[in-house]
């Protein structure tokens, strides 16, 4: 495409002289900035009068100024063109520890890039060799996912909303959020057995969307002090930290986050009761009981992440969290990151019905709502079936290679481990013995290509013990069995 | 699907006594919260060793109790069924004035509810007849988007995810981002004559979170002083006011912003410099200069909303002013809910690079990332040419249909109403002669099913006029004329 054409000069004033300085300030603008690129061909003086609106001498004149300035060369009988320069490239921005006084400095702060990175390894470490095993939690096996089936499912739902577009009633126009809404109830009710209605759901952007409204309808910026499990998810805290709350750690043993160790002040507490992350612990019922007492006595509020509770093994606790809540002080944050993709951004949060409405406002206000195809084609993805049946195939597959993970704990690396139970999910931990020295292990291993975390990375606080991850899910059985070779040999060097 | 498999009961505990009670407490709590449907059968008491781990007398004993409590209904001969009893309705929200106090009271003010329900009649004025026009601003016609050619494209690039999965080294795999982030320089290059690398460029849902990312990063609680447009958009005022701004109402003039108005302290200032929202009037050279100046030498950034700017008709300013901001402070916002779908939820900003390490930290802690089937699908959709060619579509079409509305202005509604300047964009505005009641004329027009926004509804400070917005967009001409017709008979009413 022309783009002069796109450049839409403006018709320079009468006057061939206006006209000319018009033109030569207008070109050699766009040259300078680049929108006209290095080596494009300009319009021959002929055509002036059409492309510029000004007189073929006018033009003349107006390139050989350019020229002249060094904004153009012309290649005899070829043209006139662009010269070769180009715009001038970006300044890196501020590096880490001096922001720039226009910023809000949290966003720049250690904490946070650590917090939002924690999957990461330190640039320096990070390996271009293959990957030979992935133990980091969090991660799904993507290559089971039915894409064929979502396509499918996705094609239908775009058809279908062309037929019936989004309403000219409402600039957002949403259709599909209800019947996402909807979806989502039942998908709980049979993954989770956990009873609500559509009205009691937000759709989000995955589970971390679900803490930012959160943080935003629930803190009080200065005032809200929020508890968060230690070790934990870290980039839970940030949405808390960016609207302002106090953000404090608290310990978490074999049943779950130490009721008794919450801070008397804390208003919002937040918990893995399923599946503790990272230590893969379950929540005992006697800790429930203590935590729905302690923040119904305290007046705070609970908010219950269960990321992969959707892949329950044997045992284990029956219910959700927020299944036993009867005096509605309990925040259920779903994400379909783990039982479907991460890279969907689908999530939801169960909440209270005296929250819906600042819930609602929070999210319109922040992008209104989730793309509606995505909605639509996840919702049908959903009532057809597909995801359930796409979550007891996985179900049966993590199985397996938890089961590989569990054994090689009890077997082969028993000796420098002691595995923590864990009756659900996607990853489990286990804590080291005494004089097994963790993070070298995991840089040593990482050094041969096998990823694991130390349970280090996870913690707000001081570390109250060292242990080992062991992401099992994005893992095939063979590269898991060569992960622990690749462990055992990094623990016996230890 | 059987309730009572994916009901997961606990296995009893040994001795009949402790198994009937735990099995009588489960299935209790099951029915009471509803996840045990109303109507739905239980397994018949042959089965109970099996479903649930006890002998049939305990599970009879269990039945009994449950029959005795009112829990169950036994039909003879056909089996145990679930008392016909619902889970109880949750409570309304709390009504506006008195929010919960574990709630953030800023999201159930009723500034914030007016602010983005702007676009909505009160509810007591809804109308359920049909609507004949719609002169509403910011409503996009989406009878003429390429809704076949979106889904071929949809499709051929979900089949193309499939091949390349997501990275397993990231939890949060963004393939696609880069792709966008391309493709939208080439758009605006194109459309908006601006030029920027994709490393200036964050893909955000919709402009909507590109003011909430831009609030997040820039604003500090309790200090910052937002200067905004008045009249203006009223959903950009939230996430500044959210993020702990004082947001400070600036007049407009047939210029724009009257920069001589601006208040010392601000250090956000946001404009719609191409077509301002709602007065339709482009910016003049001199005061974008004005404010350029203003800026640079109070320290202050501008967040330019250019959100229809790709409608360019005859005439009007060349460049957006991020083109013109070599001092980089310009934060262009970007939007395809315009050009494109509001449905899409998809925008962007092009920020200076002192900002983009803040910025990607802000929207990684927000929701990590734009859905990537949705990235990779409109990347595809910009590179292939058709956006390009839908806005050039939609260029002449609204070009038809704003000339319908200008006509009418000039003619018809001349008596009462004085057009105001403009060159861009989906809307224009006209003011009101001396003596005309809009606010009359838009209730007299709405109970006739036209629907037409007066000046006064966006403004934040004292409205300095009155006057009416026609957003031409959305209605096809034959409901236009029906509407000036309308309007023409509410206006001499009046």
């Amino acid at each position: 495409m022309d783009p002069i054409f796109e450049l839409q000069l403006r018709r320079p004033a009468k006057g061939s002289r206006a006209a000319a300085d018009c033109l030569f300030r207008q070109l050699r603008d766009a040259i300078a900035e680049g929108r006209l690129a290095p080596g494009a061909q300009l319009p021959p003086t002929r055509r002036s009068q059409a492309v510029f609106g000004v007189s073929r001498n006018t033009c003349a004149s107006v390139y050989d100024k350019l020229l002249g300035a060094g904004y153009l060369t012309s290649r005899h009988g070829s043209g006139t063109f662009v010269a070769l320069r180009r715009p001038p490239e970006p300044q890196p921005a501020a590096p880490l520890g001096e922001p720039d006084a226009r910023l809000n400095p949290l966003w720049l702060a250690g904490g946070v890039t650590a917090a939002m990175g924690f999957w990461q390894e330190a640039p320096e470490r990070v390996q271009t060799a293959p990957v030979a095993a992935d133990f980091r939690p969090a991660l799904v096996d993507p290559q089971h996912f039915p894409h064929d089936v979502f396509r499918r499912v996705s094609t239908q739902q775009l058809r279908a909303l062309e037929r019936k577009p989004a309403s000219l009633r409402s600039p957002q126009g949403n259709p599909g959020n209800l019947a996402l809404r909807n979806a989502i109830t039942h998908h709980i009710a049979l993954t989770r057995a956990l009873a609500c209605r559509p009205g009691d759901v937000v759709a989000t952007s995955g589970a971390q969307q679900g803490f930012d409204l959160l943080a935003r309808v629930l803190v009080r910026a200065g005032e809200t002090v929020v508890a968060v499990e230690d070790p934990g998810y870290p980039p839970l805290r940030v949405p808390f930290m960016a609207a302002g709350a106090t953000v404090v750690p608290v310990p978490v043993d074999e049943e779950g986050l130490v009721v008794e160790a919450l801070p008397r002040e804390a208003r919002i507490i937040c918990v893995t009761p399923s599946h503790q992350f990272p230590l893969g612990v379950a929540m005992s019922p006697a800790r429930r009981h203590a935590l729905l007492r302690h923040a119904r006595e305290r007046g705070a509020v609970i908010v219950e992440d269960d990321y992969d509770g959707e892949f329950r093994f044997d045992g284990g606790p029956l219910q959700a969290l927020k299944a036993a809540d009867s005096a509605d002080l309990v925040f259920y944050v779903g994400t379909f990151s783990k039982c479907a993709l991460p890279s969907l951004r689908l999530g939801f949060i169960v909440a209270p019905p005296w929250a819906m409405q600042a819930l609602v406002a929070a999210k319109n206000a922040q992008d209104w709502h989730c793309s509606t195809p995505l909605q639509v084609t996840f919702a049908a993805f959903i009532a057809d079936g597909h995801l359930t049946r796409h979550v007891r195939r996985m179900r049966e597959l993590y199985g397996r290679r938890r089961e590989l993970v569990r054994h090689a704990l009890l077997g082969p690396l028993a000796k420098w481990l002691e595995p923590l139970p864990s009756f659900y999910g996607m990853h489990t931990a286990a804590v080291a013995r005494p004089g097994v020295d963790v993070e070298a292990t995991a840089r040593r291993a990482l050094d041969d290509g096998v990823q694991v975390h130390t349970l280090g990375r996870y913690h707000l606080g001081p570390a109250t013990r060292t242990g080992l991850i062991f992401g099992y899910a994005a893992t095939a059985p063979a590269q898991l069995a060569l992960g622990v070779a690749t462990l055992r040999r990094a623990l016996s060097e230890g």
